[in-house]
């Protein structure tokens, strides 16, 4: 079916307004490795898709859930091994401190249990976020999406950054900004429960985060009773390299919440934490999710994870996230547009900018970008606290060479944005 | 690995609480059709499992998901036929005020989608449910699970039966106690939004609703300016032998609800309403949802249906459905432990009493011939607002041999319990 027929078919079937990327949206019909193939045959790289981690369709991960579905699928109220396998060995990936879990479908559901834990256990309500993050769609979660006001039990901070901020001392500036924020609580006989973050920021823009802040964040919810959640939906996984961004950030969260690359693409999403809050939450709460824990998101899981460590993909993250930053910055030199270059591991961020000096946020280019990279056989995304942010995301297979193939194409871009 | 084993690494990964069936728990390997397989390679009779709805491991399933996961999943932010296929063909299974479809991963997803559609559309907050309920595990859906009084934005109503109630007219009565708790927001200066049930009542224990009630409830929240839901988890997807439990119920419902069986263990759940409910909801939150509508919920979904209909599930299920209620009613003749026999189609409920003249629930005995016969090799579970009825609830290709199979082994069950 041709572009126009679908586009009309799905604002019937879903309704208008189901978000689409692209100017031009693109048809996708075949996926291997970072390549994807819309009907014509024409190849995309893919430098967007984190839920494919491993690459689209790897034969391993293919296999492995396809035997799975041959062999049993059914609900966590019986006893099958492979999901405490998985169990297990997510776990071992983490923290001492992080004990046990709690398999769910969703980000949106991992966080919902984080944040029910989070209450539980401080016996509090009141919840820090950042003023430009997504947690999740569920009426809960979504509290967290822009709160329109600090007056409620969901209240945002200045997200830390060093880019844009004129503080002489950026984190602790960032911090005042928190403490105000765990004090207003306090002012107002809201009891604190907690804060809930990407440790990497990945909504906000993947911004510099000044060195040191986060394990003091960690320190002054603690202090003030509450604790500390690491959303590690989009920085973990291997995303930068290391298993999870709280590594990287060099701190110890309570509560981790996991989600989208962890299934590969089978719906498998997770929240941990030490046994004594797990059991808190098992106690009070009775949770159960139909088709979580389950036989398939073992098989998922493990197949993930399989791949993660047989093709070593942590060095090949490092590796080809180091060349593409250095690179990054060296187009950074030639293009006034490109006002800041960020990120970690394969996860990576142009910030456009009007004037290098005002460092106005520069919507239009970083849309534009996306739209020629697009038709160039590139698919990225935009996004940040101003959707300014060229956002360079790959399947974590991502190698040397097609890095080089992409930079060639966003050299031809943006020599083009100039001309 | 032994029972004993698996027990003691689940309470030590899932921390200790989290739900289990039986009082000894059973390890699953493998399943095929109606049958499930244990470690030693013992035979189970699955009388419990809605979610692998055309039966374990069904070849055209797992042939249909496994050829998809190695072709191409993404999310829905690019454009794909299958899943508006997918959708075109799950909206024609409903009644035509039911024109657009929104998917997510699991029922307590759609469940929340479904919740804030009702109050964008009537500018209301004001919920009624049952008092015996359940319809997901997120904050703001669990609020429905008994609520504890009838203070907030959810209320609950007394749910509609004929078996316990000693009201002249049962119709009557519970339409009076729903308009009393519709009145009871008004008269609290809650603006109304809506009611949300399941149609058949499954967790309140399919209780024989009075004949008109849903029809006439829906006309009162109508007056009242509110949205009728329907939650079709459980009752949906040709389980009663009809694709919605609305329909045999006799009522149109504003919006519906769907998840467990819809992707035959693939979580998969949509909220579907008319396009202008649809589009309102689209405007005002962009919704996006990453592991939904992505090509492999439409492969496994496409395949569930594909086998419904290839299979002549409809008929199978109202003809076994008819068979085992017949020889239910002669056991119950037998059996003064059993009050009542209740369901529809391959959704069976056996309510024990202790006494059937007071009808007292015997949850004791329920649990007792729960765990009887998944001794004697088939798996039953026991459910509703007084855990005393027994649930049978097969996979919908449940045979007729499979049902004579399994009602000896209830009747050696139940003569063993009255001995």
């Amino acid at each position: 079916m041709t572009n126009t027929t679908l586009l009309n078919r799905r604002n019937s079937l879903f309704g208008k307004g189901s978000t689409l990327f692209y100017e031009k949206p693109v048809q996708l019909v075949r996926g291997e490795g970072v390549s994807i193939y819309d009907e014509s045959g024409r190849r995309y790289v893919d430098l967007y898709n984190n839920v494919p981690c491993v690459g689209h369709c790897h034969p391993h991960f293919v296999e492995s859930v396809s035997r799975q579905l041959n062999t049993l699928n059914v609900h966590s109220r019986y006893l099958h091994q492979s999901i405490l396998d998985y169990a297990d060995r997510l776990i071992n990936t983490h923290h001492e401190s992080i004990e046990s879990v709690i398999f769910s479908c969703t980000g949106t559901e991992a966080n919902e249990i984080a944040l029910q834990m989070a209450r539980m256990v401080t016996g509090g309500r009141g919840i820090v976020c950042t003023n430009a993050t997504y947690h999740g769609n569920s009426v809960e979660v979504s509290k967290l999406t822009l709160p329109k006001d600090n007056r409620g039990e969901v209240r945002s901070i200045p997200f830390p950054e060093t880019y844009r901020t004129d503080a002489d001392d950026p984190k602790e500036h960032f911090l005042r900004e928190l403490q105000s924020v765990i004090d207003s609580f306090r002012e107002d006989g809201i009891p604190f429960a907690g804060m809930l973050v990407c440790p990497i920021l990945a909504n906000e823009g993947l911004p510099n985060i000044p060195e040191g802040y986060m394990k003091a964040a960690v320190k002054l919810i603690h202090q003030a009773g509450g604790v500390f959640i690491a959303d590690e939906v989009q920085a973990g996984l291997c995303r930068t390299g290391l298993w999870w961004g709280y590594e990287l950030m060099d701190f110890v969260p309570d509560i981790v919440t996991m989600g989208k690359p962890l299934g590969g693409g089978i719906p498998l999403a997770a929240t941990a934490a030490s046994t004594e809050v797990t059991e808190m939450f098992r106690r009070q709460t009775r949770y159960f999710n139909t088709c979580a824990s389950s036989p398939v998101q073992a098989a998922a899981g493990n197949a993930v994870l399989d791949v993660i460590e047989q093709e070593n993909l942590h060095e090949n993250v490092t590796t080809v996230g180091q060349f593409l930053h250095e690179r990054f910055l060296q187009i950074q030199a030639k293009h006034k547009s490109i006002g800041d270059v960020r990120g970690h591991g394969l996860f990576r961020g142009l910030e456009f900018v009007t004037d290098s000096k005002s460092k106005a946020p520069d919507k239009q280019s970083a849309v534009r970008v996306v739209n020629e990279l697009k038709d160039r056989g590139f698919l990225t995304g935009n996004a940040g606290a101003y959707d300014n942010v060229l956002k360079v995301r790959p399947p974590l297979v991502f190698s040397k060479i097609d890095a080089e193939e992409f930079l060639g194409a966003l050299e031809q871009t943006l020599e083009h944005l100039d001309a």
